[in-house]
């Protein structure tokens, strides 16, 4: 799946109104699971007690709109779904421009957007417009709708599990909660997809899991239901977020920077992307503020093409089709497929000779010692030189300085060669 | 007890002729002891071996000048008590000029001022004047008078115990030996005694030991009765000296700047005052020195205010009460009132559910969901995620870069709320 | 022997053709042992296994020319023995000067010089010249003579061992492989040499091990011979190279940089010469390679004065007796001696008293305390402030800033006033 096919899928999910819970969340995942047939579907009822939380009541949105009381409708649900506030309660009256005032969100420091605003645990009503929109308002009395409803009904997720050679796994976790907007969160769902078709393309070390869940209340939810055996067996896991854009490469690290999943990322962007921005914990915004929390405390961190909250487009209308694109979609999976490349390769390598081996014998060195080729020091040298059986790939690559695809081919013509083995 | 009031009983001790043993010292700590009525004063005889030293004669002195033939006083001592060496010899006798210069000890750099000097283990007869009155030395001879004597007597110090919930120490140490001089040292005297007065007003776990000691000589005997119970219970300790003026904060670290007193510190003045001035122990020169010598080895760092031998006043006339101020002593005293918290809040804290806890319910957490609100990243919600029971506050305050004012109330609150606990 | 006495040595050397087997190795090594008569003389045979690799049969090498068909010598090895192709099979032909220029080799980047170039492994014949002789070339036809062969012989090594109070050893290797060329590779055996002469004149703790041997063949040649008496023996060892001009000094990094070889050269050389260049494994280039590989993985690192490969005369017929001098070997040979003594006196020290001693008493302080004087933290009270027992004398003198030479009367003193005892 190339970032084309990957860009036409978004431009497929981007019109549907996703939500914490809900159609549009079930819509997408529809969409995802004809992809990957391979998807289950898990539904948790409402009130469902998910550790400090509770699943909410699900969100029935049918419509919602702002109309003169000649019956222009200057807001429309229909054309844009950002102009419902997420989980909005429903109203349907006539009311004077400054009660409607009241319920309106709007960005006052970027005036032609529609902000992107939720209220998801305290009951209210709300309509997103843009500021100019809103300065415009010149009747006394509009009609407002907002035709909503809570039931008790599910929070819906989708799980893809993809065995390997054991049960040790590595873990992608993605959101599919965001309505209309492209960057965050289409790109993290349509980038998840062509990972899992590609781990399904190659033979594989690891199991792998992906998770299409809502953000926040979703990870929470599966991490009530998963927790035991997740601290079992993911050994490396990766939230994925915001990787449409063409702008940068982002990672923000796990609390200490120091698990597995923070040392393949560390490492494949520093020869992929050398000047990626890089941030902290404690600039964690999305799903690693669960999978990393003091008690769950999976070996996991975060990655982004441009960070959430750091684009100008983030969380409006401006997050649309036009902020992602192929070739953005293209190098975060690019990306990725490093991270997994990286995480299959990692082994602690021993050397099978005392000393260096005679490489010319085999022709893998030149026979003839000049100066300028006597003074290279190629990674295959430098791989074998590493190849002490004490540090793992992910550290001889940082020192060596040769990336996983360097390295690759040289690990395989080590292993053919019998100059290496596997500790 | 605020920055005016040490600041008058700095004026209060100022006058006093202060050295190793003696009158003088013995006086100084009355006047401590009449502040903090719980301070035990204890005398060590003459001549009583500690470690490798002993304890040397009592030095009394009651006059020295310098005066014409024509009994002009050009040297008094009563006016000023640096002009006489520290333990000098007593003398009375007519001497000529070029007998009087072998004993006169000037500053030729500071030509205005007299410095301080001592001879406390080789018997010399001192004068100590500026070089400009030494260069206007216009007559032949002249009556030199050093009224002083030798005495089996004691050294004295002053020892306050404040007792906590446990015996756990957290120890301070400054000194009482040096003549009129104000920030080295009686600031560090006056600023203790307003550190005690504050933690016998608070609720404290832990025991607090100030000794008020002569410089070197006293350390090394306090240490040579005390080591082994200070080094069974002494858990951060603290030398201050020279902690007066208002021009800089510093820092002395420990041999090898890792012990629990070097990590309060460090944090503390990181956020209180960040551009302070970090010294290792080469530039070491108070009682640090025999603190952390390698058989004593408590876990102490020194603190300073200005650093001893790096202002120009320093072992001076110069260093008078118009060095010290009431805003440089209150200075000093929140920076060691803030190291005092944070010791007492130091644990190590755990989360007490898995994910995020929903703060929201509990009033803690905005209910709306809006760009810019999302973003936030707020103390409360980085030192939840980093309360993992494995490191403690100062570890925590340093990542998320909260100072402990700041803390305090977020720990309570969460401790309220049953958020978190202490391992 | 001071550094003329080795620069004379030196140019003994300079005329004979030396390869990694041969006459010319055997001569170098007889010259060696007049110097140093405890050298014992080893032959591996032709065809002996080590390791991976086979010794290779010996080159027996006694003229080589080309000539004009008139008779006129245009190359000479009689006068330059570079001008061999190292190892080159033999010819005597008369060729096309497009059949000359298939075997002849240059510098077209310096044109004015004759490379060094050898083919070990695979049979070939070759000329080396100046690309501007090469380029002047202008006869038809060429009488070509290379009077070499190859036969069942020896490879032929050197191996001194200075035995001490102790079996735990010093190692030093250095090789005598390169024909006329003065920065690599003579100045490594007459610095080797020098070195060996000052070690069998001192009092020692330690055994010494000098091996001379041809690169690369010869260090794998003698580890498979050694590998375990080294490997339970050694406990430092620095490969010898390019150590006689006097431009700088270069550090090789073992693959860690941490070994007890590498702090010793970091620490000399911090106060040796400061700016000194440091490489990592990565640039690692001689027998290096076979010390410090995985399943060798001695504590041995390399130093040389300009680096190997990083000059621009090295290889190449330039690196004459003009590249080195007597003050370039006299550095190289202090800096090693340093090395020698900072392991020598390399021990954990402790103080034998709680606090500071009394120095004055001992008359190695100062009797009066002046500001100045008291400011003054000398390199003995911080030796003594770290003679913790728990650090060796290396990261004593990395953190108090005293080289070996400004230590080594301190320890001595302290230890006659029973001030510090070896733990």
């Amino acid at each position: 799946m190339n970032g084309q096919e990957m860009y036409r899928l978004a431009e497929e999910l981007f019109p549907i109104c996703r939500s914490i819970t809900g159609k549009g969340t079930r819509d997408t995942l529809s969409i995802l699971n004809r992809e990957l047939p391979q998807i289950t579907i898990h539904n948790v009822p409402t009130g469902t007690a998910v550790f400090d939380w509770s699943v909410p009541k699900e969100w029935v949105i049918r419509d919602a709109y702002v109309e003169t009381l000649s019956g222009e409708k200057i807001i429309d649900f229909k054309k844009t779904n950002l102009h419902v506030l997420g989980y909005s309660a429903p109203i349907d009256k006539v009311v004077s421009k400054e009660e409607l005032l009241k319920i309106v969100y709007t960005l006052p420091d970027q005036p032609d957007l529609i902000p992107y605003v939720t209220s998801y645990y305290k009951e209210r009503i709300g309509i997103c417009m843009s500021e100019n929109m809103k300065n415009s308002l010149s009747e006394d009395q509009y009609h407002v709708v907002v035709d909503s409803e809570f039931i008790d009904g599910n929070l819906t997720y989708g799980e893809l599990i993809i065995p390997g050679e054991t049960d040790e796994e590595i873990f992608f976790s993605t959101y599919v909660c965001h309505p209309s907007m492209a960057n965050n969160e289409l790109s993290g769902p349509v980038v998840c997809t062509a990972l899992a078709k590609y781990i399904q393309s190659i033979k594989r070390r690891y199991t792998y899991r992906f998770v299409f869940i809502p953000e926040t209340i979703g990870s929470i939810t599966y991490l009530s239901k998963n927790l035991e055996y997740l601290q079992q067996h993911v050994i490396a896991g990766f939230n994925i977020s915001c990787v449409g854009d063409d702008r940068t490469y982002s990672y923000i690290e796990s609390p200490y920077a120091d698990n597995l999943a923070d040392r393949v990322v560390q490492n494949v962007l520093s020869f992929h992307y050398p000047e990626y921005k890089r941030y902290t914990f404690m600039q964690r915004g999305s799903d690693e503020r669960q999978y990393c929390s003091p008690l769950v405390n999976l070996p996991m961190c975060a990655v982004c093409r441009s960070k959430y909250e750091e684009y100008p487009e983030y969380h409006t209308s401006a997050d649309n089709l036009s902020v992602i694109s192929p070739e953005g979609l293209q190098g975060a999976f690019d990306m990725l497929r490093k991270c997994i490349d990286l995480l299959e390769y990692n082994n602690r390598y021993r050397i099978t000779v005392p000393c260096e081996p005679q490489l010319g014998k085999r022709g893998l060195y030149p026979t003839i010692s000049y100066k300028g080729s006597h003074d290279y020091v190629n990674n295959l040298t430098a791989f074998i030189a590493y190849s002490t059986g004490s540090h793992d790939l992910i550290d001889i690559s940082n020192r060596i300085k040769a990336d996983i695809d360097t390295l690759k081919p040289i690990i395989e013509k080590c292993l053919l060669h019998q100059l290496i083995e596997k500790v």
